[in-house]
């Protein structure tokens, strides 16, 4: 009569600045197209938000954080971009491993589990 | 200029059995409040979902667990009741402990953030 269920774990992770959010997986996957296509506007609509959205999203995320994590770039040729400053990379990193290392030891918990 | 934000992480945890939810915070608490009542009924009614939908999840945690963590009681007084057993009260206490060493682990990770 035993089922010799195998258990496993997931797991989310948010960082807040102060009370109000900061990041989360969406956030940090917007980051990583802006960062991909040099543009707002082409990394809401691979994530199918709206401009608008993208933008709301970005200008919390700017002010939310010590320094800002995207820069419009101005003048060049078609009218500049859109680019991740290192604090963003630093963001963006940060959250990778802090996933990585909570799955690690959430792993390592679940091997524990008498159910 | 510097803003000196404090950062902190928030998270939630879900066990999984095979593919299939087993238990979130949510499961627990039903389980906890089932605990205290005796009832799926008011353990319902306490956390205003249908009993249709209590029962429910009781009957998936019951079949996504090696071992069933809620009972029916024949019998007695008032036509018996419902207990929570030891595999449910160990069901309740792996979900805290798990929360609890994720949470320090988290909080130690976060006070290395350099963002």
């Amino acid at each position: 009569m035993v089922k010799n269920i195998k258990y496993n774990v997931s797991f989310r992770v948010w960082i807040y600045s102060g009370e109000n959010k900061f990041l989360g997986i969406g956030r940090v996957e917007l980051l990583e197209r802006i960062k991909a296509t040099g543009s707002i506007s082409n990394a809401a609509k691979e994530m199918k938000m709206s401009y608008r959205q993208a933008w709301q999203m970005v200008t919390e995320m700017n002010q939310r954080s010590n320094y800002p994590l995207v820069e419009k770039q101005l003048g060049g040729k078609g009218g500049g971009g859109t680019i991740i400053t290192p604090a963003g990379i630093k963001a963006i990193e940060t959250f990778h491993e802090l996933e990585n290392k909570v799955r690690l030891f959430i792993e390592n918990e679940t091997e524990k589990f008498n159910l």
